[in-house]
């Protein structure tokens, strides 16, 4: 699955319905349209005329238009005014009365990660936005909701401009904004569990020009506002068998009090759940797909560590689990324990984009030495041992005799007979009885023809397709195992695919194969690597607009930093043992998308001349011959291709000895390509 | 000629001369004990028997150990310890009557540019430092020198570690310097001409944590200090003709302007001569290599411009070419033009990176909004006009026809009958009657062997070498034109080459291949391309340790910004019209260096599927062609190859018309590769 990034989905989905009303407007005229009818009753359609003036007279089908103003409608939830004013003034009155004269609204949760619980929704409980990056001011006499380009039609689409201006954050950054309209004197007001301190300083900057004061709240004034705020998630947390993290949690802390006195420090916060979680050799179930144990720490150089968790979430062997050098406190302990580092005088590691502002400060304050840097724990977890290498390996073969049982299902059902959500159950139902499986690791995406081009499409009763002969399938699914994580797409011809298919399919996965056989220096980044998956396609003047790769974690998150393969990278350069994904794509918006995705692991280069490194593909799953145009490809691609195949055939076939159709299906879906 | 880079051209040297030597100690041991022993009398030669136990015994020649030391101390220019102490004290001294505690002595000078007047280096005349990039802080009791990577090695060498502690840039900022040893209450002076705001705001912030202020000083005390300091360059300056520049003068002042009022600013200030060359279509000549005119202008919305200019330099004809809305003004005058853009309250567009902290200063001090942001030149200076393009594709004819001359001369010279300085008096000779011929763009690299992995490498009486049969021989030139600058890499056979020659230059080749037939999106940066230039050498566990291109300017610096092609990139995106260098290579210390190098332009893909974009290769050539191994060629590499050499032998021979042996040996040399 891409990280979500600059395509907007929404645009996609609406191109593609306007096509399928045979509406040739421009699309932004259409979308701001739609962003005006989207709260109107069905029974209004005045609006039908200003899309196409022959819908009253009906050669354009009506029933085709209000679908498509329900399904904008329907993404966008519509504008809620008189609820978003009501809790704006709310906010604005509880804010008097607090003495503050403006108050910052992020999108992030303490743990500013990729997913947020409920309860922490705030921005969208204040606006009713509900992208993924976003951030509000509120001042007494204006609001502003910043957001990226990714978000500003969904903004217009969700909150009212009469209340929030809408700004984006590159072009119209909020320290302008600020800087405009706080006057000297007034009092912001953030919560400072809520942001890193880069984050903070930057809006602390336009605050001192003015001569105004940034003012951490105590508690957030939304949570005092917000009636039926969901409680904080209580998942249970597990032990995580040594038998799959390979490194005993004992050793881990001391591999990471290691890294923190080369920076000359004594000790770090860690508020990453993903970081506790391989730290300690647990799991947790705080949010959806991912094992994840919400809690902060803080690791001491000599290896000993408090852990700041409810207790309530621990099972009875956890404790046990833990041993002695894991101090298990309440999370509001965490408070003294920054004090009594920050008394002995101790320096403590912090990542200016991660820790809470709160524990910063409190070390600051306190005469702690506070030093900058990232999370300890980043690198050796995206580093995988070999133990959890082949806990992964093995998660892959699993993850890929069901794919190839799901992927025989689909090739032998008569045509026309599945629908995207019908793919969606049986492939889940395959993966269901597998060893050491826990679930998705994402929502499966399952995209037949023109819904295969929203790159983070989600099939719903309504949107939901049948997989018509003539078009393509593209099927992006991955599980979490107790030994790994898995992640891979594929794009299947149903019936008989076009030569423009066929051209398509085929760029992509050259560029897929020269990603997979890449040698590179040590100290390569991801970022220096992506344009070898999009070469074929540039090539004839094409492209696709999402990430080439994110790291993966070993039954955790299945997007993991530092390292990815995008065009802006990370600056981290890939090391050996690191997951990344290799997912080139095509998307032609309202026709088809295509994807190739494999998991693959940096290796050390197979010879003495040191220094390079590789990959070794982890995914085993037939990628669709019939999509391939041979004479595209050189011999050494189609050499790749073919040992690929057989690799598949040889490893997954043991793992299908119960299902005669399904192997015969994947001995001819793995036959040399030079044979087809 | 590639950028200056992390490549520690004096350690290849060094590498090489120990190979030679059959040395194989360890390179930091050796450099360590030569560094000690740079400044040692010839006489002494104990120094030898550390190096090698069988040097005394005579095993190991002593001349070569000896000549080893010596190159290395010329390298170096060695350490004058009394006289680094005399001026650090003079300095001291001269700092204590100003009531000053430290002051930082940075390397650049007023313009920030890659070329500094030897007036303006005040870091090696106070330090001994002659690389080009690092800084020092003088203190009453201690001083340090901070530098980067590529000159830990040269600072070393050339700054005694007793008077100027060591830093690496990177590992141990000044600002953590700072802050550990300035005292509260302490006056740091600092030059305000010499650095630009985000720089003096680095060394501000450590200044404000402890305490401590950071003053500028009036006049810098080095300037009192230096008694034969030379004068600023007096180098005449011309007008450059419409026919070369393509726009009138007064038309790219209207680009300019054009350009503040979206950023919301009444004028700019320009520092970078290369910029206000380019603006007001004129040339100077204060430094070697570029028409550089040191100056500096403001130019205003309504489109005129102030010209802050020494008189002395301006040639008769230069006010009249200026026309009325250009004011010329002496230097010292800039102080009260940008006090009345102050006075007025006007928005001054200034570059944090290179305006002067005086001139902002003063803005800000005056009541002027200033407004950050890049050179507004610099864009429209890089994305070349059409009467540019046809000036720089004429200069590459020339220039092509030159050196195609000289390739010829060097292929049927007697074996061993050439020396490097040899060809790079031949070479100039070739250049030197061409039509609008001004000068080399920078001093020619003329490698024969294992001087040819020196990738700066610069021929001198001791280092020459002859060219002999069985090497590889490199070199790279270049020629300011009236009507373009050219930089081009030539990598010869001399003799029969060994297989390992073809094999290392074919992947270059093949690297070279694959950028120049890139296409890529519009907004693609050089960043994103680097990769695709060094892939076959990776393959084979190999790299080389530069970028791969640069931009060049049109009869102005031949390193030019904003666009370069390199792994870490400018985040510039490639427009039409820029000028970058294609030059892959590959260097093997004490063996050989290969690179080739060809200009090419961003042009717009040749079809309507719109926003892509690609390359126009300018420089015309021949590629050895002993040095391909067609077998490891694609068809469609081969197929760029014959090509280009088509190409090259149609637009050259009418140019060597006069020369019957050099067009024979043209037209050999450019025969299809498949016919090899």
């Amino acid at each position: 699955m891409p990280e979500d990034n600059a395509t907007t989905d929404r645009r996609s989905a609406l191109a593609q319905a306007l096509a399928e009303a045979g509406i040739d407007k421009p699309l932004e005229d259409v979308e701001a349209l739609l962003q005006g009818v989207a709260a109107a009753a069905p029974q209004d359609r005045s609006w039908l005329r200003l899309i196409h003036p022959d819908a009253a007279a009906g050669s354009v089908g009506v029933e085709r238009l209000e679908a498509l103003r329900r399904a904008y409608a329907e993404a966008s939830d519509g504008i809620d005014t008189p609820q978003q004013a009501a809790r704006l003034a709310a906010l604005r009155a509880e804010l008097a009365e607090r003495g503050l004269d403006g108050f910052v609204v992020p999108l992030s949760d303490e743990h500013q990660g990729e997913y947020v619980a409920r309860r922490s929704q705030r921005l969208a409980w204040l606006t009713g936005f509900t992208g993924s990056a976003g951030m509000a001011i509120v001042l007494a006499e204006r609001a502003a909701l910043f957001v990226d380009g990714r978000y500003t039609l969904q903004a217009a689409a969700q909150v009212d401009g009469a209340l929030y201006e809408h700004r984006h954050v590159a072009d119209e950054p909020a320290d302008a904004w600020l800087r405009e309209h706080l006057a000297a004197g007034a009092a912001l007001g953030y919560d400072p569990r809520l942001h890193g301190t880069r984050e903070r300083d930057r809006l602390a900057a336009p605050c001192c020009d003015v001569g105004a004061r940034l003012v951490p709240c105590k508690d957030n004034p939304i949570d005092a506002l917000w009636a039926d705020q969901p409680p904080a998630p209580l998942g249970p947390i597990a032990p995580h068998p040594l038998r799959f993290a390979g490194t005993e949690a004992g050793e881990k802390r001391e591999i990471v009090a290691a890294r923190l006195a080369p920076k000359g420090a004594d000790a770090a916060v860690l508020s990453a759940p993903d970081s506790i979680a391989w730290l300690l050799n647990v799991r947790g179930a705080d949010v959806a797909n991912s094992p994840l144990p919400h809690s902060f720490a803080i690791v001491h150089g000599g290896g000993d560590l408090d852990w700041f968790v409810d207790r309530r979430k621990l099972l009875p062997e956890v404790p046990a689990h833990l041993g002695n050098a894991v101090n298990v406190q309440v999370p509001e302990a965490m408070a003294d324990v920054l004090d009594a580092l920050a008394g002995a005088g101790k320096a403590v590691l912090v990542d200016e984009a991660a820790t809470p502002v709160w524990m910063v400060d409190r070390l600051t304050d306190g005469g702690a030495k506070v030093v900058r840097g990232a999370d300890p724990c980043a690198l050796p977890k995206a580093c995988k041992n070999a133990v959890e290498l082949d806990g992964i390996r093995a998660a892959h073969r699993r993850d890929g005799a069901a794919l190839t049982r799901f992927l025989a299902w689909l090739a032998t059902a008569p045509p026309g007979s599945i629908s995207e959500l019908d793919a969606v159950d049986r492939l889940a139902a395959m993966r269901a009885g597998g060893e050491h499986y826990r679930g998705p690791s994402f929502d499966t995406i399952s995209g037949s023809g023109a819904n295969g081009a929203i790159v983070h499409y989600r099939v719903t009763t309504e949107s939901n397709r049948t997989l018509e002969p003539g078009s393509l399938y593209l099927v992006d699914s991955g599980g979490q195992y107790l030994d790994g994580t898995t992640d891979v797409t594929r794009t299947v011809a149903i019936g008989t695919p076009s030569p423009e298919h066929r051209d398509r399919f085929t760029r992509v996965l050259r560029g897929h194969i020269a990603l997979a056989t890449a040698r590179f220096p040590r100290g390569t980044t991801g970022a220096q690597l992506d344009t070898l998956a999009r070469q074929f396609l540039w090539q004839a003047r094409l492209d696709y607009d999402h990430g080439t790769g994110h790291g993966v974690g070993h039954y955790l998150n299945v997007h993991e930093g530092p390292q990815r393969i995008s065009r802006l990278g990370s600056g981290a350069a890939l090391m050996p043992g690191m997951i990344v994904s290799n997912e080139p794509g095509y998307y032609k918006t309202g026709a088809y998308g295509i994807r190739i995705e494999n998991l693959v692991t940096v290796t050390e280069a197979d010879d003495a001349n040191g220094g390079f490194l590789g990959f070794e593909t982890l995914t085993l799953a037939p990628i669709d011959r019939a999509l391939i145009e041979p004479g595209m490809l050189t011999s050494d691609e189609r050499a790749w291709l073919d040992a690929y195949h057989a690799r598949v055939a040889e490893t997954l076939a043991p793992l299908l000895s119960d299902d005669a159709a399904t192997l015969a299906w994947l001995r001819a879906a793995t036959a040399p390509i030079t044979a087809a």
